[in-house]
């Protein structure tokens, strides 16, 4: 699939708008038997995978790349499994298209529904994660959308080797040609191209770090839909119980350090300076933890002075910054003029503050007495998600299927002026 | 409310934010006491707005603006007393806020709650009608938004005593200061800041012509939600009802013309070349409108030959673009393609062609048998609307108060974690 095969970037986004129209009333079975194609395509060309990865991890090594990106980009035939399952698991989920989300009655007779449709185009740009290239297809086919990849110069070869396989695997389970492209080149360019398409194209997912993001939300003129960063926070409240709040504290800020509904800051409660605080500090740095500490919790031993941005920063490692405050509201306020919007969690046994934390706090996810790793598709039970998104507007939260449609209102009537 | 007393665009987002916070949490009986109160306030200092309104118009006036325009920009008693009555049917719909759209429990146990939530600071950036400072201020308002007004400078001295008069009132019935702000300045910096402070804004809602909503689309880092264009169709199917087809044509085209959901384009099936077609061309002609047709159409008497720009023009007047067509494919591909995906609609009594119409067309609203004119948020039954959303994220066809919303998720636990 070179440049000259498929042409410039509009050329491509043309190509998708007009295979868009016909996945848009795909029947369900076509949909998911391309789904299926796709996933047993993937096995049966694993040579074929693993010879183009084994390209992209040469030439990243070459650039001395570090061993946390290549492990990023590396594709084993357990990683190409995985997504061969992906691939199933979206195939089993319901199709979103069709459902009528409401439907009413005026009194002039008309018959009002409000009916989910496809978003249409659907351009992705990510960086060096190869499996993004399969996941954001498996989704975007799914809700009857044609999908533009753009994947890192890193991966360039393994993401166009999976795109032939599974774009020519759709095709012949009947889709549309040009339902599923990958643009030649990685370079900014291209994506400065994709971005002002607009007419072609319906909706941008940047799926990546916190400067493509940036770049994309700052130019483009195709709406965008990000999964933002996750500065989260674990609130301990005066009258928390012991076990349970360091137990989510632990969880929240181990079990996985490296996602973005990890915890990176907690907030204990005044009262419990002297008695739960150096527990919880003690017990976070026996799980290798470096704590960052407000005045009152540096008296404790091993702990870093924290600086104002330490309240800022996602470490998405093992570190923490821990903050002793006065009351409910001083950790309301922390979490609003701190965080990110992603994912907060107040450890309580009292109604009103549990309450009032709910109320408050301006969050894509608030917890009460749980751990914030639940936010993710998965644990929600919406199956696979495209990212977990900390913007207001169109989706918020676990983004799964249904963050890739529209709706559109269609009216019957029987003659009606106005 | 001059700059010195309000300081910079930023700081007025500042307080907006720190408004947004409390108005989040308002009872439904504040916010509409707020309401309320505003729509008293305004008669009640009517010789104050109407000695604004004629600073403004005499300006305007030595500046030799449009008639048109000077239209959109008078005040007087009635219009002051539509936007007092705007006001009070916004205080008579239903809290949107604080609604569960959904809710389940996962197997672990956790029950999570979807509740719709306010976005938190609107802003909203429109042209020369001081009516919107009212109206986007009352929808804003009761979805537990603050708002930050930036009218057109035609407009500055009405729109800084429409907003001086309706933030007092508001502020004595409880709403929390700055949660209704304009900016001092109607200058292009001053939008230029708006929409970079994605920090404290929320959303962005410009409302007016094309080059504003172009300018915002492409600089914006705040979410955007705009309503666009509308070049919207009639198609008269071969086996339409004559006269049906004429009432309908004539309504969407004549009864309101320099509106977005008025009829642009009439195409008509080739079967009815002969027929039906010379009785809409000589009807609209007896309605004073200019017809630009196709070759076929031009055979007709006084009908202006269209070019191809005239496929993609919203009149906005009395003209119109005829096209005859060989199917109802060529019409869907047609309106797909020189449409602005606002609001179509199919005359016919053949079910497949209706079915097939309302899956293939790509628009907010498509119509069996219904004039466009009913895209609409009172025609929908939806009450007050800040537009017509042609986009696809978030909010698409009339907006209403919901599209000044988002949704959160609370997740109530017992000390869950992975």
């Amino acid at each position: 699939m070179g440049v000259d095969s498929v042409g410039s970037v509009e050329e491509i986004a043309r190509r998708a708008k007009a295979a868009s129209r016909v996945l848009a009333t795909l029947p369900t079975g076509i949909k998911n038997g391309a789904l299926k194609a796709m996933a047993q395509a993937l096995p049966a060309h694993l040579p074929e995978i693993l010879a183009a990865n084994a390209q992209d991890m040469q030439a990243a090594r070459a650039k001395g790349i570090s061993d946390s990106l290549l492990d990023r980009l590396m594709l084993d035939e357990a990683r190409v499994g995985a997504m061969s399952e992906a691939l199933m698991e979206v195939a089993a989920l319901p199709d979103p298209i069709g459902e009528v989300v409401k439907g009413w009655k005026v009194p002039n007779g008309l018959l009002i529904n409000q009916v989910r449709v496809p978003m249409g185009v659907v351009g992705v740009v990510y960086e060096a994660r190869p499996n993004v290239t399969v996941d954001a297809t498996a989704l975007a086919i799914k809700a009857g959308n044609a999908v533009i990849l753009r994947g890192g110069s890193l991966a360039m070869a393994s993401n166009l080797a999976l795109t032939k396989i599974i774009s020519e695997a759709a095709e012949k389970a009947g889709a549309p040609p040009a339902s599923i492209q990958a643009l030649p080149t990685a370079d900014r360019e291209s994506v400065d191209q994709l971005m002002k398409l607009d007419r072609y194209i319906d909706l941008l997912v940047p799926r990546g770090g916190k400067d493509l993001i940036k770049n994309v939300v700052a130019n483009s003129t195709v709406p965008v839909l990000w999964a933002g960063a996750g500065n989260c926070h674990i609130y301990v409240h005066a009258d928390a119980d012991f076990d349970m709040a360091e137990e989510i504290t632990i969880n929240a800020k181990v079990q996985r350090p490296s996602v973005c509904n990890a915890a990176e800051t907690l907030l204990v409660h005044r009262d419990l300076a002297g008695s739960l605080l150096p527990r919880l500090v003690s017990s976070l740095q026996a799980h290798g933890v470096t704590v960052h500490g407000c005045p009152t919790t540096q008296a404790l031993p091993g702990v870093i002075p924290a600086v104002e941005e330490d309240w800022y920063t996602e470490y998405l490692g093992l570190e923490i910054a821990v903050k002793v405050v006065d009351s409910l509201g001083e950790a309301i306020d922390h979490i609003n003029k701190y965080g990110t919007l992603h994912s907060e969690a107040i450890i309580t046994k009292d109604y009103e503050a549990a309450k009032t934390f709910m109320a408050q706090i301006d969050s894509a996810a608030v917890y009460v007495n749980a751990s914030t790793r639940f936010t993710d598709g998965a644990e929600f039970g919406m199956g696979a998600e495209i990212g977990i998104s900390t913007q207001k507007l169109h989706a918020r939260g676990p983004m799964g299927l249904t963050a890739l449609t529209s709706k559109k209102y269609v009216i019957f009537g029987s003659g009606q002026v106005r």
